[in-house]
């Protein structure tokens, strides 16, 4: 099958300079969804339509092609005449001996499944339309049968009262048998009000040539719904987030509002898996048995091990959590942070790039970055790795059952040994040796004659 | 009267290793919720007959006896053969002198009213069963009667047309009189598809029997609705929220989004308390007159008194704060701790296990754990309790009327006296002495020589 | 025109010691909004009936006339007799040349375009009533009209069956020629079961006098909604909400989710503005072009340049921050914070009442309070500024180019020289000359015979 994506619309009402088809749906543009779709169907020759917006849209499909076996071709629209000239520019691609599938990179909820029928209700030769009833088909193609069959789709502007009253309505998306689809692309006249070509009025012509007009129905309206606002954008996002809400529900995992879960990516979850209000997921999520992720959290591509308790408003990103961990609340790991099993990290303390083995501890505000940390280790509160000096970042060595004392400056490149303990209040500037006590402080004197300020008369 | 609840089934569309009736609801399990209705209705015999998971629902029901007059008794059903097989096992256990209510430990949500209903419904002498008028009755048991009166309960598959037109459904919830029951129970038989004996079918005995049959119906439909997945359970646990919510604005209460409130217990307020959005109560949580709760606020078993601002992501567990005190935002106050009136807590401060007396105030980035602090003391920014010396916890004392310096660390145990200031940067090892300046500081130097460090080449 | 404002009303149903009118919707009173939307009608008296909570609608009103030409009159209703009775208290103020509109304190969300349809519809010589049809209209007064003419207003309880059907309800929204008004208003009487003095009984008394009485509709059902009650004020916020939420998406903003977005105030939004779930907008907020505001934002009063990137958590209030600044996650902007472009405050940052110049870092845990910042200066990790004594604050200058090393306490008044650096764990009380390095730090020490502590037992 080939497959055409039209993605060159300018989509003025979104407002932005950014093209239609490149505004995230659940942190995907829309463009990626179709394609996405598309390659679940593997077709032989999948071709987009750009335009508007073209280099940032030729940008998206190369990141696209990553991987892929079978690249993407890409054709320019130069000028938008329309639907049918559209698909008329991916015509030098087309492979004749299987039909065409058109699809909308603007349309992007679209499921495999819904084209898979659409697929096989068109077969070799005939043409097939995903057509769906609305409540409210005000506006959009409606769909005339005659004895069943399609025989022409008519405009809004167009429409007797009879037909307007129809609330089949033509989605654009269709199947056509390429030879054909050629020849009636040629055929197409731009004799209209706006002067444009219309894929729509390839229609009329396959029921001109005898060629039977079939069509498929998605699962639900929404798969054929197309973004032109913020407003649509939004509804979609917020569909497709209670279908991604709904099968995480069937599997078993538990919100407590699917109506407040954002997934923007790929969120995989093991069993008896718990996650409250307000969570935000992105990129690739990876929760194992037993995760319970807290109030208001937000997590971007992790991986977090069985049986770990995430506390409310904690921030994990581009990072690894060991099994039976105790996370937050406001925690936040950022990307490098890679922590063995049952590390507890507190409230108000940032890792960064960092590796934390098992049953180690930061429970109170401390940054931990470009560290290096053993098993059994306690950083106390207010402890700060000095991983930078202006231009430079160095690395940070505590070894297993070390004991940081609260409020300790690690001047990196430094090394705490086994067992050392650091006094509180220390800045470490060299190794602190095994085994023993190191500290820096100053001798604590009162000063008997001293008084309090008094207020200041301004 | 006896009361029998059905708590033995496995819920395997849960998913999950934990028994579908232990399952929370707006933070209590199912069953809970079901025994606490049982309880208002003032049943001389409550009867749980368990069977799946048994021995963590056998430690809820220890659980639910304590303080209690009348404990639960359980009852095993080994097999699960049906819901008539799983109420005989109660027969031992009940009262023939009253009538028995058979309730369902998977639908949490019946309201002792509704029951109360059905019971006077019932009187002494009849069957009474729970019905509901469904728009959507597909699948359910459908009430049929003649001349008003119910003659049979029809279920989907053996339903003709006019059978399957009928709306009112069986929710399973009834009242029968005892010693009738022990006879039909007797009489059920398991020769149907399932080979499970069904209570349903004592309606047909009871009919037969010249019993009358009558009806009852809750106030929602919601009431007799069971939970069978994380889809269900999460619909109920908003309905239910939905209706606290609504209680709460019906009492005074300001909400800034009733769709955006978690109530996992019981949340007590005063007058002209506000709660914006967001924010997640568990546990026993009173807010005194006055109060506002900022956004994002996660708040578990807490006394908040009069006046009090609570400013957004604020995290308080197991806490007392007295009046018109400031928290936040993004102050934690874990448990123990105990704030007086007029205590100012700010952002990025963790109190755990510390009394604070009044118009005392820690307002940026400080630890103050094991602590008990005076009337009017300042914490500094940074302030550390060092309480915990790797093994043991130490208290700190801070007398009234204390200033102390930022970043300082008190090194538990310690005493800083009335009215004593610590410098910035103290490392306080010793108790510093009312009234006078106590500090640690190395004398300030500047390096002449010193040049920044430059960029290394890796 | 004359415009005369109903509110006097306790709203007992409110549960509060605040008077109905005075509770806020979207963070401004219930009568903020009607007078702000009756000084869009220009009119030439304004005169607002008040009653319970006198002073304090007084104090209100007060602050509504700041700054304004046109000082709003207030007229008091000692006993609260009914709506004709209220309107009575304004007579005295009535200019008779042109007509009176009259509105609720406790109706917030008319529309100023339908109050316009409703003068207009008045002219100067009829009466005009707004009048909505509701699915529900029980309880409601029915519109009860005879070829199309209003000939009378119904209320419930003297309603027919057949009027009982009417679903076209009065809102007590109308326009009246003024001079028929006030002998309308003569004419009222108390003879029912309340004893009050009905408005709508104007309308038989119009019909008697031969003037025409005509209506206008609102756009929407919500125009004509009173609050009575915390229930119906939730209700109205959502709608409130719903109407600004999907104005911004309509203007190009992205919300990630248009049901969980606040906007208290007004919020100003560039192009390719991105607001992330759960964010709370309070007082005049701008967000300029490309700027995204992360999930649970709390942003107040404030001012935000273009391409600048706000991360989840953060607390903004008061504040301006500078182009392609990136703030959070968890940043706390309190008031007085001035940021210049590219400035990076990360996580668990406070920054009061400083000014920041371009480039310069604060990225974790620091707190910043009065202080003057240069350009490229960084803040290291744990940094204070000791700003206050316990009786005054004083102010700390960092000069460009600085290096503030991690932990170190700037006891104000003192300045950091430009280009300056400062040892980890330094604790300045004197100033830093620029240039060079400046430490205060304890040698670091060994005990080579120390042991770790011991359990002790309890």
């Amino acid at each position: 099958m080939n497959v055409v994506i039209l993605a060159a619309g300018m989509g003025k009402r979104m407002q932005s300079a950014l093209p239609k088809v490149l505004h995230p749906l659940a942190g995907k543009p829309l463009l990626s969804h179709v394609i996405d779709t598309a390659r679940r169907l593997a077709p032989s020759r999948l071709c987009v339509i750009y335009g508007h917006g073209g280099a940032a849209v030729l940008k998206l499909l190369e990141k696209q092609n990553e991987g892929q076996a079978a690249p993407i071709a890409a054709a320019l629209q130069e000028q938008q005449l329309g639907t049918g000239h559209a698909v008329m520019q991916a015509v030098p691609v087309l492979d004749e001996s299987v039909p065409t599938l058109i699809l909308y990179g603007d349309v992007p909820l679209t499921s495999a499944a819904s084209l898979q029928r659409l697929v096989d209700a068109a077969g070799g030769d005939k043409l097939a339309i995903l057509t769906v009833v609305q409540a409210d088909p005000f506006g959009l193609g409606r769909i005339v049968r005659e004895n069943g069959a399609i025989v022409r789709i008519v405009e809004e502007k167009d429409a007797s009262e009879a037909e307007r009253a129809i609330g089949e309505i033509n989605s654009g998306i269709m199947v056509a048998p390429t030879a054909q689809l050629k020849k009636w692309l040629a055929g197409l006249s731009n004799q209209n009000a706006q002067g444009e070509y219309y894929l729509t009025d390839i229609v009329a012509q396959a029921v001109a040539d005898g060629v039977a007009v079939v069509s498929a129905q998605p699962a639900a309206e929404w798969e054929v719904a197309g973004v032109n606002s913020k407003v649509q954008l939004a509804q979609l996002e917020r569909i497709h987030q209670g279908n991604i809400a709904h099968a995480l529900l069937e599997q078993g995992v538990t919100l407590m509002d699917p109506a407040r879960i954002d997934v923007r990516g790929e969120l995989v979850c093991g069993r008896d898996v718990t996650i409250d209000v307000g969570c935000v997921f992105e990129g690739r999520v990876v929760l194992a048995d037993g995760v319970s992720v807290g109030a208001h959290s937000v997590i971007v591509n992790a991986s977090v091990a069985a049986g770990v308790k995430i506390k409310p408003f904690c921030h994990i990103e581009d990072a690894v959590v060991g099994a039976a961990s105790v996370i937050g609340p406001y925690a936040r790991l950022r990307p490098g942070t890679v922590l063995d099993e049952d590390v507890h990290i507190g409230n108000f303390v940032e890792i960064k790039n960092s590796q934390i083995a098992a049953h180690s501890k930061a429970n109170h505000l401390a940054y931990v970055g470009d560290a290096t940390v053993g098993s059994r280790v306690n950083i106390g509160a207010g402890t700060i790795t000095c991983n930078y000096d202006g231009v430079n970042k160095f690395r940070t060595v505590i070894e297993d059952d070390a004991f940081i004392g609260s409020d300790s400056q690690l001047i990196a490149p430094v090394t705490v040994g086994k067992g050392a303990t650091l006094g509180a209040g220390t800045s470490l500037s060299q190794d602190a040796p095994a085994g023993k006590l190191t500290i820096s402080r100053s001798r604590q004197i009162t000063i008997e004659a001293w008084e309090r300020p008094v207020k200041v008369k301004k």
